[in-house]
């Protein structure tokens, strides 16, 4: 049984919306629901039985548990407006370190859920990986034991661990969403439906699910096919960037394989 | 009731595998299988209860349809060695124009399931996209026929549509894969388990089947978050290719989104 019963939850936007959902849904009490917005925070606040609040100086003093889901430039500022003593306070940010509390709390630590949050997109929290920080070793399992109450996947994940992922995460998901754009924006070109990827888009992101993304890679790039590469390459010829951004790409596949395939070799 | 109702499959590869498994599932007769290789032609031929052939001479002359399911080159080396008479014939790839075939039959067409085929793994293939195109307006209507007994995704594409679903397939599918295999080695790096990135890389891909890919975008670029860019561009600095690459797709979102951004202004 956790020791987090309580819990206030400063930001209102995608991602302090699915979690204090989760939360409530799992039985944790939402004391309050910060926002500079009346308007936001008393939507979420609704939708989670809890008090909206606008002002900082009048958080609720006796929460198990502070969470800041504020943007990163927000966290600084609510931080430097708190007068209350606070005991326990995580931020859910991927990129910011957890000593950001150092001045702050005693305990402090992350919860960071390692998700693409949307507003109005129902998620299942229960496989969301939930990273785990802190500097006490009570409230890390405090942590720990809030995060089981929603989630079968919980990790202890240190602070450069955490800006690597959120690194990876620009990649494998913001990245690879202005793949899709740029697919959809070429067959915008020619009349043709984004609807005819879309099967495809999907089964290249359930492959590597159990297959490794390198044992995954097919293409032009990977057997560096020069004829279809250029072929490809002239069809870009109006569109200078995604030209240079399909050759760069490219040859970025076939120098990471070259190199796994070259390992290969050397460990034979 | 379509007037297909027996195939030759030429190649034994993936996508050879998944059509010819799913047409045989559907009832239609799988005359023969040929490939180069005696293993490969009699594998695929014991799954769909066919004959393995491994010489285009001796091509049986009387199927209703010639599936072309070959690599490029193999195509065009197969072709040059047929010695029969045949009506009816298909290809089944992207990037090769229809017209292939003019000096080799009559009616021909091309049968291009859009989706990525791995071996050994299953694939449904009842919402792959089949994109049908012919030079003769009854083989068309058969084709289609035959496309609906496997698949509820019909399409009628043009070679130059095709080319351009082709290209678009790199970016979303090939593409993209390569950003998983970034994040992953990013991963290693650190001692963090790629586990932690699948369920963000399948909401990523889940999400962009009922929203604009557009309007998905999110992340440090969209936003031109430049200190947390020039954070991410110096966690890179020894890994120059990957730097150069995370510099190039993030200015990449920012122009696309600007662009959007300034048409919607022209237009309000």
């Amino acid at each position: 049984m956790s020791m987090i019963n309580s819990v206030v939850i400063l930001g209102a936007g995608n991602l302090a919306t699915h979690l204090a959902i989760a939360l409530h849904d799992a039985g944790v009490n939402i004391r309050q629901v910060y926002s500079r917005s009346v308007q936001s925070a008393s939507v979420l606040a609704n939708k989670v039985n809890s008090t909206p609040l606008t002002e900082v100086k009048n958080l609720a003093g006796n929460a198990d548990l502070y969470i800041f889901a504020l943007s990163d430039k927000a966290l600084q500022l609510v931080l430097d407006q708190m007068s209350i003593p606070i005991t326990s306070v995580v931020h859910t940010a991927g990129s910011i370190p957890m000593d950001v509390f150092d001045n702050y709390a005693e305990c402090y630590g992350v919860f960071y859920p390692l998700q693409t949050f949307t507003k109005n997109r129902k998620l299942d929290f229960s496989d969301i990986p939930i990273c785990i920080e802190s500097n006490h070793i009570g409230l890390q399992m405090d942590l720990m034991d809030l995060a089981k109450r929603i989630s079968n996947s919980i990790h202890l994940i240190n602070s450069e661990q955490r800006k690597q992922l959120h690194l990876s995460a620009v990649f494998t998901c913001n990245f690879a969403n202005h793949m899709y754009s740029i697919g959809q924006s070429l067959l915008a070109e020619k009349d043709v439906d984004f609807d005819l990827l879309k099967p495809l888009i999907k089964e290249t992101a359930a492959k590597v699910q159990d297959h490794d993304p390198m044992e995954a890679q097919t293409g032009p790039a990977i057997r560096f096919d020069k004829e279809i590469m250029a072929c490809h390459e002239n069809e870009l010829k109006g569109l200078p960037d995604f030209q240079k951004l399909y050759r760069f790409v490219s040859e970025s596949i076939f120098k990471m394989h070259n190199e796994m395939n070259s390992e290969r070799m050397k460990n034979k």
